[in-house]
């Protein structure tokens, strides 16, 4: 399946989340990850995230379609994508 | 149409954008923001939306799908939308 994830969590994990997604998906801007994923290696994500997430404060949103064609995607401005290649 | 919007703004210009996007759509996380939209009105929102951002260093990325229905939602950790009626 296809999924858009999106984060807001404390400063002090957001790094350990950053490489977390992106191990997983492609991070397209700030804490917005996308990408093809299967069940299982979702579920083992969200296992992840969970650890690293404090539930009381932190969120993450996930987005699941069957088919990414069902989305159409559209950039204004930076594709920051683009950018991460190189650093 | 139904739409999720991330964007990822300069903090001067920020303020502005989190007005503009509640005002065609809800507020779901930092800087992510979901609803239906017709097309005319989507055309406001991002004409809008290039006057306020810096096109050299702000990003806005739009997911577009017919259906909402095509999308499956899943919140994990907080619901920051349910804390933000209360705001």
């Amino acid at each position: 399946m296809y999924i858009i994830l999106v984060y807001d969590i404390g400063e002090k994990r957001v790094g350990k989340m950053l490489k977390l997604c992106r191990r997983y998906l492609n991070w397209i801007q700030n804490s917005v990850f996308e990408g093809e994923i299967t069940e299982v290696k979702l579920k083992q994500l969200l296992h992840s995230a969970r650890l690293i997430m404090d539930e009381e404060t932190d969120s993450l949103i996930l987005f699941k379609s069957r088919e990414q064609k069902w989305l159409e995607k559209e950039i204004i401005g930076q594709d920051k994508n683009d950018l991460d290649t190189f650093i």
